[in-house]
């Protein structure tokens, strides 16, 4: 599809007004543009200001609150649950995430479980946070419902992202963030549009039987989990979205499956509510706690080194490191600005229109 | 194939006494049977009595210390890093996580990553143990080689599995406890023995190039990550086995990757040595430290059933939870007894021979 290219910065200090519009705290609106961003620059669209509009909606019909204040409800010496008091999980996240590197400061590691909070953009960004201060980070988070349970037909869990990342010496770090389903729904829209099939396995229909048509899956059906079906090991993606829904939510007091609250307006209301809001869990280790970090470091240069060393599969330049097509398209996009294809210029605009905030639309 | 069945506690009391032939203390002897029983009962056929003769070989040969002392080189309040001495990963790995619960009493939580060990069962075993004590368990290990990374022609990474169990109230917990490949390589032995052919997807041959031919994975061929190829998110399951090997291996000091030494004399030996041995991360989570239990375990419980009265996808009785499979076994091999193949009976009876242990034959 046709995009054109928007400066990082201008973006930004669109994005910082379009919050500061509903009262957002001057630094929380930076820190919510700040992982926006981070998607935006990293290639992975559907969570930068792709999704600024559906804020802008929630903010506007006051779904979210603009000012809500974290509060630690019960912690021990290397953990802790914090409610987001409904807050952007844009600014949410980000504080939750300080906590834990806080208590992995203290006490070698730091696990921190959140509830009554929202959508905290790209998983990836709190442990790029966590490798700024030379820790392992760890992210979690549940989001609404897309994915069906193997030999399920019907939406129960969300496509629940695990992210983690180990820093290098000389190497870039390894930077693991994945949803836990097969495909991201992003894929599929994305062939809905281009009027495309999609691969056997990503998604079934309304019905609970496999599909190619990405309006089957779109219409009632659902993603299927990483693995795809029996004989792909669908059950170990099933069970990684369990996981992930179990430390973010039942560990906090969150809503979990098929109760988490939708996060955009044309969603269904869930049929019951479990808790508050939606969940994270974030984690930190510090590495020292373990091992001698400059050791750990040139561990990690080695084994990125072999991996990249590995005789590579028939029609393939080889294996890649997990983070590597994130940190080149930041490299690109950095440089040649991020770029927005026309449905997405167009909500910007709208929200240009209802707020009066300008958007620049070239370098 | 046929199999006959063996009462749990006449393979025990063998298990402890092969043991005990190579001077392993009587405590780590019975905690060593004690692991490959719960392979045995929960069906994990490939990690229980029929692995006995590797550890055997490789206590005759003195590959294994059978008396290695656990010592902690390095720890914070919430971790710890555990060398272990060569011993039995039998042993060794089930003290590590005996540290890593002690911290998570004192903290919260306690994470401990062990090097200079080697094969320790099944990781379900251990997150079973800390759920007798009410908390969350994680358990994972690097393997020797066997898994081709996405895009890779060669064996570059292990099975790396990951275990993590939460406690219901009144339902049976969730276990999960997954290989990071696609498919077990005892689907793969299983087939080759019964002359079939493996699914695409499970793994690719000498050249790197997917086959449904078992004996050319064999052959010097790989397993494939979780997920197959690039389409079925291949590189999703090479993260993850990625993730195991830094948090068990490089976090330690032991082997990683193509290095990690082999398990069965028949192996090759890695081209050279990183570390120590293989490497395991066992973790342990206090519930009260984020929730009040109770409420926990009845949110599982609710979990447990939302989950169980999805909607069914054609063709299936709807989904699992993780561990059903599991747990179903346990039931029917404590009541009937453990099927055993005959290879397994042969090796067993070798054992016999050259020890002078009887092996009970039938209950």
């Amino acid at each position: 599809m046709a995009a054109d290219l928007y400066p990082p910065d201008q973006l930004f200090e669109f994005t910082v007004r379009v919050f500061r519009h509903f009262d957002v705290p001057a630094d929380d609106a930076r820190t919510a543009a700040t992982v926006l961003q981070s998607a935006d620059l990293r290639g992975i669209d559907s969570h930068g200001v792709a999704r600024l509009h559906t804020y802008f909606d929630m903010l506007d019909l006051g779904r979210i609150n603009p000012k809500a204040q974290v509060s630690i409800v019960r912690e021990s010496a290397s953990t802790a649950t914090v409610d987001g008091g409904n807050g952007l999980g844009l600014v949410v996240g980000p504080k939750a995430n300080e906590i834990a590197m806080e208590k992995a400061l203290a006490a070698g590691s730091g696990w921190v479980s959140v509830r009554n909070t929202n959508h905290y953009g790209i998983a990836g960004w709190y442990v790029l946070e966590a490798l700024k201060r030379g820790l392992i980070g760890w992210s979690m988070t549940n989001t609404t419902r897309l994915v069906a349970p193997l030999w399920g037909a019907e939406r129960m869990l969300g496509t629940n992202p695990i992210a983690i990342a180990f820093p290098g010496a000389e190497e870039p770090p390894i930077v693991i963030d994945m949803a836990t389903c097969t495909a991201a729904y992003g894929k599929i829209e994305m062939a809905r549009r281009a009027g495309s099939q999609i691969p056997l396995g990503w998604a079934a229909d309304r019905n609970g039987v496999p599909t190619t048509d990405p309006n089957a899956m779109i219409d009632g059906g659902a993603l299927l989990p990483l693995g795809s079906d029996r004989e792909g090991g669908g059950h170990k993606g099933y069970a990684l979205a369990v996981m992930v829904d179990v430390l973010s939510a039942l560990l906090s007091g969150a809503n979990w499956g098929p109760f988490v609250p939708p996060f955009a307006l044309r969603q269904e209301m869930p049929t019951r509510s479990v808790g508050k809001g939606i969940g994270h869990f974030l984690g930190a280790l510090r590495i020292d706690a373990f091992i001698d970090p400059d050791e750990f470091k040139k561990q990690i240069d080695d084994m990125v080194r072999t991996l990249r060393r590995t005789r590579p599969a028939p029609g393939t330049e080889g294996p890649l490191i997990p983070g590597d097509p994130e940190r080149e398209a930041e490299s690109v996009r950095g440089r040649d600005g991020i770029p927005l294809t026309q449905p997405v210029v167009e909500e910007l605009l709208d929200i240009s229109r209802r707020t009066g905030i300008p958007l620049e639309k070239r370098r």
